[in-house]
């Protein structure tokens, strides 16, 4: 029997996943419009100059060496239902038995005037180095002139990326350019703006409500029940009419999966995949709908989160569905395994919520330290890791605060 | 008696060496278009996806924060030598006793039609991201359009910059992309063009035999007596008529001072200062000039070449002259101590030739490491580098191969 061919669209942690899980037992292209997966849960330490941004980065070639997977650089322009073909950007089309859509996601703006022109997302490596540079750059204007304006950062989002970017933020004025630059650090404050009444809903209110403390004691201003309303330039307007002045505004907020799937002529549903529990995607049994794209429901009848392990869990489990398909075995439902949910707050500090235990300070830090080493692809990604974040711990210092001027 | 006032044009190996002298005996600034230095004798490892950008910058404020000097990011746009001040960009205007001049060098095109347009220079962390970036991408072409069209990179220049940069392409060509994909990596080349009749004519003719057939050996083309007539898109003209059909050219053939010292209101000679043995600008004897763009003379009466040494003698020697001259005491004259040439070929591969010594093979190799990793500024570069070439030397891959479109 002929391997089945499988074209994978996206070679991030749900891609990838599913790449590794097929390995020869499937003929595999992996498609994606960058040859890098980008390893998104730590951009907000490239943008607050914790590490280098070629540490956040991995060649996707290199994951699959030895699965001996093929891999296009390009981008989905259409899908052929009818002779089952993806038609890339490169103009190059490739046929495939099954489809494998995990596209990712994309910033989501909630329909909020002005999001998309006047805040810096945190999505790529491009945004993240755009993020360093704008802050590194606005610091020098403030050593330069010394005429006592503020320079105000607001952070939007009280969801694990905002507080962990917020903390980085407050840590690195603190810190680092307290060192470069005494007066011109005291002039710089940081704020973590959410909308609803707390932080990081998904952990118990016990463990959110020390994370507030701790940002507010390093120098975050957090403002609870505060809709944004509009973002001009320099300015970002609240639902209360209330508004702050802010030359840098950073947008965390949430997101929303791919608009490029659009392109695919798939069933989309609130800007998801309509998929089946099987993760089919409806009306399409050779299409696997993964990660942020998949319109897959948690036992709660609601959308499963989009975080890295849904995604590497339906990787994994679209693999295993192709393989029994291409047998003509019946298809499991896909069941989220909830592992818990952790987020890093400062130094030493860190949150883990594991079913029932609840645990924060030093050892949740550590654990959130080995997580996500051990998730970096790698090994010379994670020793250049360990040695940016043994620099930042011992010196108190961050060794990358290069204003590169765009990636 | 108050500290006189030094402005530092320029924060590269002249600059940081003239700040660190001088210490806390002036009141220094130092100006920079970038905030951090880059160390230029390692830029075409980041080309050639061996080391992480982020690990050839250094913050210019951390390099100066022992020594408390100020520092301002930008470039001067003119100096009123009536006032001894100096306007930058930003507008601000700085004032002064003494003024050094190290702004380092450019590209030098040499009058050739087309250089500037068609080549990739190697003078910026930029463009060194540049050059990697375009040699990936060409790369992922070959693999997807398997028609047999060859890539040709042309690297001009037989100094240490372009036998550095070729013989690390042709090892990225033999081991990592060949790894990721055989068939397309074997339709690469690689050429080194020298217009002279030998490479690195700074070594001893021995060493230079050596490091040519080393080159062949793994796969550059190495051709000699080749003059550059001029360059199209896509194309590279010879004066013997022939030509070469090249979708990357890197041009290593040459650097000059760098232009932006024509807005200083400074006497010129052939695109350098024009300079006195004590390192003062003739008939400006509160200027000094560092490095690249300083016309000082050698004992054999011509320029000294424009390498990190010189800059670093010089900015150390300029500092201590405008200390002496503080105190009214009497200049000295620059003299270049030469303490030698080295240059890595290829793995295990470089030479050294210090006065009469000349070394080739893995101890000229290991002295080549030591010393790079030496003079890179910062723990965390240190450390994050050795990780780098670690990885490099123990996997013979190359985890750096990431794709950024510009930096």
């Amino acid at each position: 029997m002929a391997k089945p061919r499988v074209v994978i669209l996206g070679g991030g942690f749900g891609g990838l996943a599913a790449a590794e899980a097929l390995g020869q037992s499937a003929d595999v292209t992996v498609v994606d419009r960058n040859n890098y997966q980008t390893f998104l849960p730590l951009l907000y330490q490239v943008s607050t100059a914790g590490m280098a941004a070629d540490n956040v980065a991995f060649p996707i070639r290199g994951a699959l060496r030895k699965s001996h997977t093929k891999f296009r650089l390009g981008s989905p322009i259409a899908v052929d239902h009818k002779n089952k073909t993806v038609k890339l950007d490169s103009s190059e089309v490739l046929p495939f038995d099954y489809l494998v859509v995990a596209m990712g996601s994309v910033t989501a703006d909630f329909g909020i005037p002005g999001v998309a022109e006047n805040t810096l997302g945190m999505k790529s490596i491009h945004e993240s180095i755009t993020i360093r540079s704008e802050v590194m750059r606005r610091f020098e204007d403030l050593c330069r002139f010394e005429d006592k304006t503020r320079l105000k950062i607001v952070v939007v989002g009280g969801g694990p990326t905002g507080v962990e970017m917020s903390g980085a933020l407050a840590e690195l004025v603190r810190g680092p350019l307290k060192n470069d630059n005494q007066e011109a650090a005291k002039l710089i404050d940081v704020y973590l703006v959410e909308a609803g009444p707390r932080l990081l809903p998904m952990f118990a209110e016990t463990l959110t409500t020390r994370t507030k403390k701790y940002l507010e004691k390093i120098g975050v201003n957090v403002l609870l029940n505060t809709a944004v309303s509009s973002v001009e330039s320099g300015r970002i307007n609240f639902a209360s009419g209330e508004a702050i002045d802010s030359q840098i505004i950073i947008w965390a907020a949430g997101v929303k999966g791919s608009p490029a799937v659009a392109d695919l002529s798939l069933p989309i549903v609130a800007s998801r995949l309509d998929t089946q529990p099987t993760l089919q995607v409806t009306d399409y049994p050779y299409v696997f709908a993964v990660g942020d794209d998949a319109g897959a429901k948690g036992a709660n009848g609601r959308f499963l989160p989009q975080v890295a392990p849904v995604a590497m869990q339906q990787g994994r489990f679209a693999a295993k569905q192709i393989l029994r398909l291409a047998k003509g075995e019946s298809l499991g439902e896909f069941k989220y395994v909830d592992k818990g949910s952790m987020a890093t707050v400062g130094r030493n500090k860190a949150i883990i919520q594991v079913k029932g235990i609840k645990i924060y300070g030093p050892i949740a830090w550590f654990g959130w330290l080995t997580l996500h080493l051990f998730y970096l692809l790698g090994a010379r990604n994670k020793f250049g890791t360990m040695v940016d974040w043994s620099w930042n711990y011992l010196t108190f210092d961050r060794g990358n605060r290069n204003i590169f001027d765009s990636f």
